[in-house]
């Protein structure tokens, strides 16, 4: 496996326009802010008397009014000189935060570094519901209840450990990618966030928000996000000059395919498919929703990671030891479309 | 007031070692992680199935085992050169997160822009339960209902609004250098997440974790970091080489005053502290608890603004419209501590 991590680095450091990963970064400017939402009232509650803080001073606070809710949080950083021709938004997948495209459990840099290096203005959001977009018990916003997930749960779930029970045995995946030694693994689960699955309609209209403020961009997601992108690229097709999806868990809306067919689409798959319970059947949902675009004059791409020789990777690719392997691949089709200069 | 914003512009500019707003940052290095945290352990819980996404394949979710919670985020900014002798860590007030530092709501940079400006690693962090740092149910954790904030609740309690009913009114405080336009208001309570108000234990600890993993640092505290601010300081005198309390909301141990006096401590109060009904109290503890910290040995800079002639600040100070001028005072008072070469 070390050959395979040395060859990946070898061929990251390699590509055109590459700057290492111990090279200083130039930002142009950089900050953030949040995008969307709508008021929500609220009346007919109790008023409460709260003492925010020890020994403070108890503060009236009346919960009827008017609230602000299912805003969504971008962080955004330009590089300078810029190489994107378009800003790349990067949308993470359920239960995490933009947290996913920042950092790598094992402390390398991650894919949002690996392309702010090659001169690609980033946008990193929080979605809906989670980190820094803030959420709420209000049932108008989340209208259910919260799923934490187990220190088992994504190690069974996402591809790393060896199915049911793995966690416990610690028994990974033969060849696996993903830094699940214990202490990294712990550093993964902290970014894990609590997770409404009643909020997909609040978190596509500030994703159009998003797209509305920021212009036309390339846009790409991960997992849950999957729906996002493609539902976004169907309402704003102008507004998405790529679409790169990686494992998305969703299809768009088959009654739209033609919206998506001026939209050049890669969908990325990693390893362990067909052993596991459900991608079997998530990816071939989702070749089958690329087969309808492509009957629609579209063009997308679908990459198996394994059958270009790209062993081992997670439902996290993004997080894998290899993960700067799998962003070159991205990196030359953003660039073989004409978005890269 | 227009001659006001200029003259601070003008201020912050002449500083020695500033660089324009409009001028490249560059960073030797920039990401983020977790810290803190400890497992828990649910049991007895029913076993549910899951969907995800629509259209997708149901999991089996079993809420039974190990969390991992009260983690904390930070994510840490490191500009070259570097001219601040320790890091800056930036800890955010309640119902807010690490944002309060990165931005402004009419769209300035922020006290983080500022201070990496000048040469200063800073750290941003999310506290434990809000944004990045995630939150859960399990009462194990936080204990209580998640309280989230209407519209007038900070414009009136946060010293913007001439108090209880101004929101509706939309009547400012005289003088106010809050940017409460009503773009810039909504801007900030986007900003806004739910605040729990029993996990102040959870938070501290995790605070401790980040001293401990990124070592001695100027810690500079808002509002409910007060609390967290002098009682880290109190667990880690040796781990804080400076404490910056802006508006602090709490004190510390009074048992410990002593553990605090090899600390230089600044604590900034803003103006309309007279007219409130809640902040006379607050700040008369404060200037109290600094008096037993001077009466053990301990060195105290208590700053009203208003008394340097700086006047119309909210509660919100980095985000009011004269925020560097204040910046740039904390910026001098450090310098003259010999923390800044």
């Amino acid at each position: 496996m070390k050959n395979t991590i040395r060859a990946a680095a070898i061929a990251a450091a390699l590509l055109p326009g590459a700057a290492p990963a111990d090279e200083p970064l130039t930002l142009a400017r950089w900050g953030s802010f949040h995008v969307g939402g709508r008021e929500v009232v609220v009346s007919g509650q109790p008023i409460r008397e709260v003492l925010f803080a020890p020994g403070g001073v108890p503060a009236r606070v009346d919960p009827n009014g008017t609230y602000l809710m299912g805003g969504m949080y971008a962080q955004y950083m330009v590089p300078a000189p810029m190489r994107g021709r378009v800003p790349l938004l990067m949308w993470h997948g359920g239960g995490l935060t933009g947290v996913t495209w920042e950092t790598t459990p094992d402390g390398r840099e991650g894919w949002q570094h690996f392309f702010l290096r090659r001169g690609w203005a980033t946008y990193v959001s929080d979605a809906v519901e989670r980190g820094r977009a803030g959420w709420s018990q209000i049932p108008e916003q989340t209208g259910g209840q919260a799923l934490t997930l187990t220190l088992d749960n994504p190690y069974e779930r996402f591809r790393i450990g060896a199915g049911q029970g793995s966690y416990r045995r610690q028994e990974l995946l033969p060849g696996n990618q993903f830094p699940a030694d214990r202490e990294s693994y712990l550093a993964f689960m902290r970014q894990v966030v609590p997770r409404f699955t009643t909020t997909d309609a609040l978190a596509l209209d500030a994703y159009l928000a998003l797209l509305d403020r920021v212009g036309p961009s390339v846009v790409m997601v991960h997992s849950q996000a999957g729906l996002f992108g493609w539902r976004a690229a169907q309402e704003r097709p102008e507004a998405v000059r790529a679409l790169v999806l990686i494992e998305p868990a969703a299809v768009g809306d088959p009654a739209k395919v033609a919206a998506l067919r001026n939209i050049p689409i890669l969908m990325v798959y990693g390893d362990y498919i067909a052993g596991d319970p459900r991608w079997p059947t998530i990816r071939a949902n989702g070749v089958r929703f690329a087969e309808a675009v492509r009957a629609a004059g579209g063009s997308v791409d679908v990459v198996d990671l394994p059958e270009r020789g790209i062993r081992g990777n997670s439902h996290m690719i993004m997080m894998d030891r290899n993960s700067d392997q799998v962003a070159a691949l991205v990196q030359d089709w953003l660039a073989a479309k004409g978005l890269w200069q």
